[in-house]
């Protein structure tokens, strides 16, 4: 038997990036004084949502990977708690800048950077402003307590973003988050569920069809954008899935929160191999999803 | 708006092929005066499910489609009431079998032969045995009511196929199916629902992340197979989903049923649009995809 304890959080971000890297800390202690072995922040913890709007000073944001305080910060609370930390940043190297996350083993070491592989643009997300599609591939990292895959955010949407990690030995996916529903102007946000449900099923799906866990982190709060008028109310539900889509843990939409759930990793195992999926794919009738237009 | 009405039955299958035959009719029957312009029956329903055991005698339960009786006689059925269907047969082709799928439009013409792409085999379910892989590749038709895709039960645990059917233009995808839980002795089958929770929830991912209804039709009743002492309790659970996921008419786990649901496919194609995924596929990242392995 492996076992395996991870945690999701979820949080309210302001303009003071201190109160976000303390607040984050705090609910990274909280969890793994609740034994958690890999702690799940949302996406872009430090700073607001800042593609709500296109503006180029925001581009100041971002730093380097090396050298970066928050990431050193973090490789010593991840030493410190003995935890993985899958961390999100804005991340500047040579002329472009990526939305990143760098996984940080539980003795301190950096595994490696993800950077998003697919870029949003809607109304209030419009990170193709910010972010260039990342390079990097999908990866997985065998951490000191499994091998765990990282989509960010839109990447959740896409099927072929968990099916190529646990193609590649990922045990589980782990997707940090920041989305809600954008109005202008803000007294037009209403609280339809609907939206995060779908959000939901498709991470469900993913984990029901490639028999791992899915872990995902949202932020909670209402953000406004005071020069375009807009607000965004992010959704929180964060959750924690089985290996059959089925939801184990779920936050609510408004409070900051941990959820945690442990897993053995041994019998998540024994059970893909007992699906007898993966042993009956056929690749090469697959050449349809090599195209943008499905003209293979 | 171009609205559709799809129906999707369950019914039990005895070895008497006519009255197999006979009662499908009923059912499609049935669902026609529903209102339903495409009415998809279960895999295989014309015999029991024969490959719960290793038979040669089983082969000769196959015909090729050119001439086959049942699509002779749904091809009249279809034109009499105006209805798509897609026959679940057990084809002979040259000297191998497939698991296949002809799709009869609402004239009663036959737009073209789908045949099963992933074959199981797990105990009880010995398909390897009598089915060639399929060699059709994906296909999607243009029907007189909208445009279909069709998987064959195992198909449906596989994202590759929901996704290409729909990069292909599939405005609906339906899995007619068999599968339920085999035991030895029948004594020991339980009525755990976490199975078919698993499996329905698969379905209900790739219609979350394909933005498309998902249809599905299984088979009930319990089928003993005396030389081999065992037993399968099919599932039932037929179930018609919307495009985010949700399910919105489910059957039961044992009795006879129509299940019938409409659609604004015009109103599903602008919410495939307002989600934006497929405007931001990467396929230069999918070469995992095309690995059984991960090494790309």
């Amino acid at each position: 038997m492996r076992s395996i304890t991870v945690s999701a959080t979820q949080m309210g971000c302001s303009v003071a990036q201190e109160d976000n890297l303390e607040r984050a800390e705090r609910l990274i202690r909280r969890a793994a004084a609740g034994g958690a072995n890999i702690v799940l922040v949302q996406e872009l913890f430090l700073t607001p949502y800042f593609p709500q709007t296109e503006d180029y000073s925001h581009f100041g944001l971002a730093r380097p990977a090396e050298g970066h305080p928050v990431l050193s910060h973090m490789r010593g609370l991840a030493k410190e708690l003995g935890v993985v930390l899958p961390v999100s940043f804005f991340e500047k190297s040579g002329q472009v800048y990526f939305n990143s996350v760098m996984v940080i083993d539980a003795d301190g070491t950096q595994l490696g950077i993800y950077r998003k592989t697919h870029i949003p643009d809607d109304p209030g997300y419009y990170e193709k402003f910010y972010f260039s599609p990342g390079d990097t591939g999908f990866r997985v990292w065998d951490t000191a307590f499994g091998k765990i895959g990282v989509g960010i955010c839109w990447d959740q949407w896409f099927p072929e973003v968990a099916r190529s990690l646990v193609l590649k030995g990922a045990e589980l996916i782990l997707y940090p988050t920041a989305i809600g529903t954008c109005a202008v102007p803000e007294a037009e946000l209403d609280d339809d569920p609907a939206d995060y449900v779908h959000w939901q099923n498709v991470m469900l799906g993913h984990a029901a069809a490639n028999m791992v866990p899915v872990v995902a982190s949202n932020r909670i709060g209402t953000e406004r954008c005071d020069a375009a008028g807009t607000a965004i109310r992010f959704w929180g539900a964060s959750f924690i899935s089985d290996s059959t889509g089925r939801k184990l843990k779920e936050a609510d939409n408004s409070t900051e929160q941990v959820i945690t759930q442990s897993f053995d990793l041994d019998e998540l195992r024994d059970f893909r191999v007992e699906c007898c999926c993966f042993r009956d794919r056929r690749p090469e009738r697959y050449e349809t999803l090599l195209t943008l237009d499905g003209n293979a």
